[in-house]
């Protein structure tokens, strides 16, 4: 690309700026956001702040997980500081309880429970280590929204996980996860290759999911994945993404052996930013894998690798989002150039969410 | 009470919400407030913020209390941080003086003083160990509105007192002390007795004064009760409280002798929330009795009784005050039940008086 | 001065505070600041916030000192946090690259370098040991409105220097800086005689740039003044100050043998306050004289005065901004006397100032 097009490219893409989701833009509601791991949601109450909502979690004597707003309708007392009861959970103020369904179930002082004293009730859907969230209400839940993941369920894979707390916008991580030039120079040499800061992905949207993918060929691979995976040096290696929603990047990276095609590596890696304010994220990951299932080893090395990476991103956001709140230059707006064509499409396609929404 | 009774009561209710004192309703100041206990004001200035006025106390070489405004007229350097010249105070910046009437007593670059550089003086009344300010202007003042307190100053009476900073408004507290059907739930049962939470206190206003009151009879009291008042189990406990201002609950707690009317023991619990801001308040408390007044272990037991319990009312308040400020749910509004009559009828007293005052 | 004197002038002034610039007064911009001392700007990044813009300041390979924007036009990371490669600093998110003149060098993901992806260059000039900064942007650049301080480059003189940060907003260290009357107060028996608090000062003002004197006769000196000026006792003391911009202070000391008016030693005292925000402030201060220019413990005695002096100002005036951010008494507005006269004069200058760039 000469430097014309380049300027070509992000002239284009300025006069769409106005159509692009930002900082600003309204939390986008209507989706199934994860948030907790399964073994978070115990007889414990759990508190967490999701989309701006004050929320409790906890398991009923059967152990299905529930959330409830973590607001007594009567006095704003966090129900979480209360204790449960059998299914219901009782507030520490005035003993109000509640049923799983949001319903309430008691009033000391009444002898009786009234009806118009409810709550909200979260649409909740465990699979495997993930509980996922409906935060667009319950009226409007949409079960064909929530992503298939049977990597994360069937017995022949298994992955490794982790939770990072980042005082960020959850846009940045989505930007970052669709831009893979940014890893000579926030990973470092463990992760990045020269070859990142220039690659093309080839990005396409279908409706409002935007994929992207990239080819390296003739990699030289790690020689943890070597033993993992039984490949001969040098690979193919397929980076391949897809973004169904703003609460998940599912990517898939295939290792493919150059002298013999038939044998292929797969793992997946999924990103679930769940925004817990404007300015700050649940940032939700896992890695799953089909080979040497059991192996402990492997493990370990996939979740210190994987997290150690996930915080340098988490590092370098945190410096943008405090920087934005600081610097006071007028007239200051984000430049874009060809690599974040990706990045427009996915932020264009959040618009529409909120957009609709709104 | 009926389910069908509670409903109707709280729609009544809704439909007055407007009439109200809420979080956001301006502070009322034409009252007295509890502004120290005596022994803090000295010769060392104190400052505090009361009202949302930075304000500092000394006492005159005569051992008169005063209050000022904290805040020199000519470059708004904190006077406290200067130093008393006989009953003047020295600003720490340029040297100039004020009187205890907040006049201009010393200007040195000057040589002089001049009339128009004066301060605001705020009228104290002492009285036992509470130190009253009035916030509503000089010009203003009225002593018919200070609550008169025997129990504080005569010989016969002994008490026990304490101050908690809350960071909470301070309309929460005035709730919290109005409804006794919370000590189960949030004081457990060092305090709390199972017909608490069913309790329904008479309630009544007379002009602007709310009056509640409620009688346990049998009554189980605690040994301690017992020893200090020479009564013979079960007792009848009368609870009275009424809340003649925005800055004081007067709480009055008779024990009767079942078997012997004549056998009666009074306390007087007292709790004088002093907003220092809308989000903060001094919550000044005092308990006194007429019984073994030189018994030091009474003091003991009655201090750490009284000092638990607000305490733990202080943390389900500041609770509450830190959900509020992040919970952003959209429509949520508190809703009444029928306990919370007295509580109704005091916040319809505190908005007329906001009200008269704007 | 009579009090009716006094009245008087603090009714003229009082007329024309509208006239004054106020702590919300926007930011004066074109004037020379500064942003450094000469030693903190090296091969490692700085990053330092001014007249709230984020700037990174290094140096080239052949020294000369840089002063960035510290926000990368792509998405908003601090350029600080990269590297520096020749005289080019390299993003540490993308690797992309700017030169020292803001121009964008090297896109990796474009193998190219769009014209429009530039970042602000700051202007610079370094003298002696200030590095000063222009901050009106570099087509207003105007190198006349540097103040010459030849004091601080040739041999026959040396210095000792410091930098305070400061929590208040750089308005009240001018003022505090133009009316000597607070000495005795703020800086107690070291520093501060009885005159000091009721010296009246000559004032006047030329265009923008307020003069003040002040003469002080047979003053006792302090030994160590002595013993570097070879004085006998008791001198004249002279001071004189002139602030030709919101960015600086220039004080002169002059101290006169009485007994024989050839021996005159002269000190200059330099403060510049460079506003990071409208409520901290750099405070860069500075004091060079023509004597003992090798001597060690004059240097340690006159940064030990000047240090201990400056700090106490420095928490003065904190304490004021802290004060201001939460006393909301109504109707408070600060009052002027007559030694205010000449912060009066250089308030109206700073406003026209302001005025003048709106």
């Amino acid at each position: 690309m000469t430097e014309s097009q380049a300027e070509s490219d992000m002239e284009v893409s300025a006069k769409t700026l106005g159509e692009m989701a930002a900082r600003s833009t309204p939390l986008i509601r209507n989706h199934w956001y994860v948030a907790a791991w399964a073994e978070e949601i115990s007889r414990t109450p759990l508190r967490r702040e999701i989309l701006e909502h004050d929320i409790v979690f906890y398991r009923t004597e059967d152990g299905l997980p529930v959330a409830l707003q973590n607001r007594c309708p009567h006095r704003s007392f966090p129900l979480c500081r209360g204790s449960l009861q059998g299914d219901r959970i009782q507030c520490g103020y005035h003993g109000i309880e509640f049923n799983p369904d949001g319903s309430c179930a008691h009033v000391p002082q009444l002898k009786a429970a009234p009806g118009g004293l409810r709550i909200e009730s979260y649409p909740l859907v465990e699979q495997g280590p993930f509980v996922w969230i409906w935060m667009g209400g319950a009226e409007n839940v949409d079960h064909s929204k929530l992503v298939q993941q049977p990597w994360f369920t069937e017995p022949t894979w298994s992955h490794v996980k982790g939770y990072i707390y980042m005082r960020a916008n959850y846009l940045g991580l989505h930007e970052n996860l669709l831009d893979l030039s940014h890893f000579p120079y926030v990973h470092g040499a463990a992760l990045g290759r020269p070859e990142h800061a220039e690659e093309q992905p080839t990005v396409r949207v279908e409706g409002n999911v935007v994929h992207s993918s990239v080819v390296h060929r003739n990699v030289a691979v790690a020689p943890k994945y070597m033993r993992a995976t039984n490949l001969v040096q040098p690979v193919d290696r397929t980076s391949e993404q897809f973004v169904p929603s703003p609460a998940i990047h599912v990517g898939k990276a295939i290792l493919e052996d150059a002298s013999d095609p038939k044998k292929t590596h797969v793992r997946y890696i999924i990103h679930c930013p769940t925004p817990e304010t404007l300015t700050t994220t649940h940032y939700f990951w896992a890695v799953a894998r089909d080979q040497l299932v059991d192996d402990e080893e492997i493990d370990a090395e996939s979740y210190a690798g994987a997290s150690k990476a996930f915080n340098e991103d988490k590092e370098a956001l945190e410096e943008i989002e405090a920087l934005i709140a600081r610097d006071r230059r007028a007239g200051f707006a984000e430049r874009i150039i060809a690599t974040d064509k990706g990045a427009v499409l996915m932020l264009r396609a959040f618009a529409r969410m909120a957009e609709e929404e709104s």
